[in-house]
């Protein structure tokens, strides 16, 4: 990003980032449903010829921008003209699992519960499929206050498939300020803590809770002698 | 790692660390199938009073060694004496997908193909439920010389729910010296270049191949007339 002269992003990002990155540097900072918006600008500072860097929080791949850009440039058949780069972060999901322990070490699951751009059916299949099929399960966008009833919903299916006890983690702000870490049985969590700003993270049926952290076994007990 | 006296991890990791990292700290470096014993060590150093680092490549979370760390200290009943901390990295997921394009902006699974520690069962059943759920998929440890069937058992799971068009990227040393990335639909994807040291990311129903590029759109397009 040092080399970019336009620095493009959600104005809640760019208020984070120092201000010597920023020195001398064009910035384009839009609100929260400005996305679309966003790239374009990006596209239009590339098109004119000058280094443009789209921020995102946490990784710009994982529902991030990154794709976004990419479809900007391919409508406007722009693909061979721009160059496109995408620098990998750290995203949330890691970030939130190292605050709770250690409960991606086996086979996981991502889901946004946002139903803005997908139908909640989708999204309900794929909760469906996760449960039952006994994956670690990461919910981004668990609840916001205008909607709620998806949380608990994606929950109920989770407890179908693996009863009350199984760990939950709440990571809210991740290494932010105002950070958030919790971890308990699915039978004792509170909704009400979790907010856009949080993560939420479901384990396995060998998941358990060590130490006051969620632990998901890689298997190594079973097979060596720890 | 800084503070670290003491710095544990696989010779290859070790390796790959600049030598001024290393400068004046015990290092204790052990081959490929020993992490139980590079683990206990780490543990018997920390007990020691040092400061301990387990190094892992990417993020030590994601099949990584947090678990392992985790899972001694809770059987040696010490999770009160020794302070543990993850920290986050970024993911062999997220190099690969920024690689590639933009695969991950939606909801993705992530599944390890090695069957070492996991019954191949369970292996197949979580890729069955991922491909039927429209999920993008990650395959961790996809194919080495000794196990080169799994990968093409799950493509070929993958083939029924996706059909031959469905784009697959292959990323080999994501960011590192020798590094191959390419994309094509999943009927021309050759399985003579995988091993190891690589990542296969298959797209859900709705990712397309842009300038090369694998592209899974978040929704804008519908909701938005970009």
């Amino acid at each position: 990003m040092s080399r970019a002269q336009t620095v493009v992003g959600y104005t809640g990002y760019i208020g984070g980032l120092p201000s010597q990155v920023l020195a001398g540097k064009n910035v384009i900072a839009t609100g929260m449903t400005g996305e679309v918006a966003r790239c374009e600008s990006a596209v239009e500072s590339a098109l004119a010829g000058r280094d443009t860097a789209v921020v995102s929080s946490g990784d710009a791949g994982v529902y991030g921008m990154a794709g976004l850009v990419l479809e900007i440039l391919e409508k406007r058949g722009l693909l061979d003209r721009i160059e496109f780069e995408v620098i990998p972060g750290i995203p949330a999901l890691c970030a939130a699992a190292a605050l709770l322990g250690a409960p991606l070490t086996h086979d996981f699951a991502v889901i946004s519960l946002s139903d803005l751009l997908t139908p909640w059916q989708t999204i309900v299949r794929r909760i469906q499929a996760a449960a039952s099929a006994d994956f670690v399960i990461v919910f981004y966008n668990p609840r916001s206050k205008r909607r709620s009833a998806q949380l608990a919903q994606a929950l109920d299916i989770v407890r179908l498939a693996r009863g009350e006890t199984v760990p939950v983690g709440l990571v809210r702000q991740a290494f932010r300020e105002g950070q958030k870490v919790g971890v308990c049985p699915l039978g004792a969590f509170d909704f009400q803590a979790v907010d856009m700003l949080s993560l939420v993270v479901v384990g396995n049926s060998t998941t358990r809770i060590a130490g006051g952290r969620m632990l998901t076994p890689r298997g190594y007990a079973e097979k060596y002698d720890l």
